[in-house]
């Protein structure tokens, strides 16, 4: 999808406890940093849908599993009217990144805890934010 | 300590799963975004002794309970030979800062996985990076 990319991210063995990469300022998709928030997502439970219009996401998923969901309405984007959904934990480590203008949705999968960290591009500022209700689009959860 | 800063951080509930802040770029403590990466600690393993002398590090622990000891052995400090304790988690919600030039180590205190987020300053660099065994300054973990 135009505007989502996934990247692998390396996990370090190490005497009593492994390292996990998250996002360098190195990182050729890396375009600033506002913030970093963890969002939990408990089972089953959907968060969604939301619009960032400045904000870039960089999503990475230390505990659990969690299914994203990201749909293109951008009428002149090669991939308006898509879905496209990419599950990430610790088994399929990845750093999801999303441009501004995408609406985003995540749910839930594991049974324990489920935690995102998002590492995003400018602060966090209702104004720029933009919400659906999880129903407004036909996406089958 | 000199060099250390312990500052609150928000957990707001929110339907589907709580909230939890990190790190803003607006934060006072702010100096510069260089990486983010998480450290797991096992149950009672010890990670250190580690220096960095450029690394300003922005530590939270959204998963478990990890005890972090700072030594500050500069001499021209005002807290010069101190070692100071902090055990960081989700009851005890804070943001812990420790600047350049001060020892770190840490312990995996909660039985279940302790889960450390840096958002540190600058890229990983080893040469910036000094370590000494965890038994080479007489503390009593």
């Amino acid at each position: 999808m135009n505007g989502v990319e996934i990247t692998k991210l390396d996990m370090m063995q190490t005497p009593g406890g492994d390292v996990m990469h998250g996002l360098k300022s190195i990182d050729s998709s890396f375009v600033g940093f506002g913030e970093a928030y963890f969002s939990i997502i408990d089972h089953q439970s959907i968060k969604g849908w939301k619009r960032h219009k400045r904000m870039t996401l960089y999503l990475i998923v230390p505990t659990g599993s969690v299914k994203f969901v990201i749909h293109d309405d951008r009428i002149e984007s090669s991939s308006y009217g898509e879905f496209k959904v990419v599950e990430l934990s610790r088994d399929n480590y990845n750093r999801l990144t999303i441009s501004p203008m995408l609406w985003l949705g995540f749910q839930g999968i594991g049974k324990e805890e489920n935690i995102v960290l998002n590492v995003a591009s400018i602060p966090h500022d209702p104004e720029e934010v933009d919400k659906k209700d999880v129903e407004e689009f036909n996406f089958c959860w």
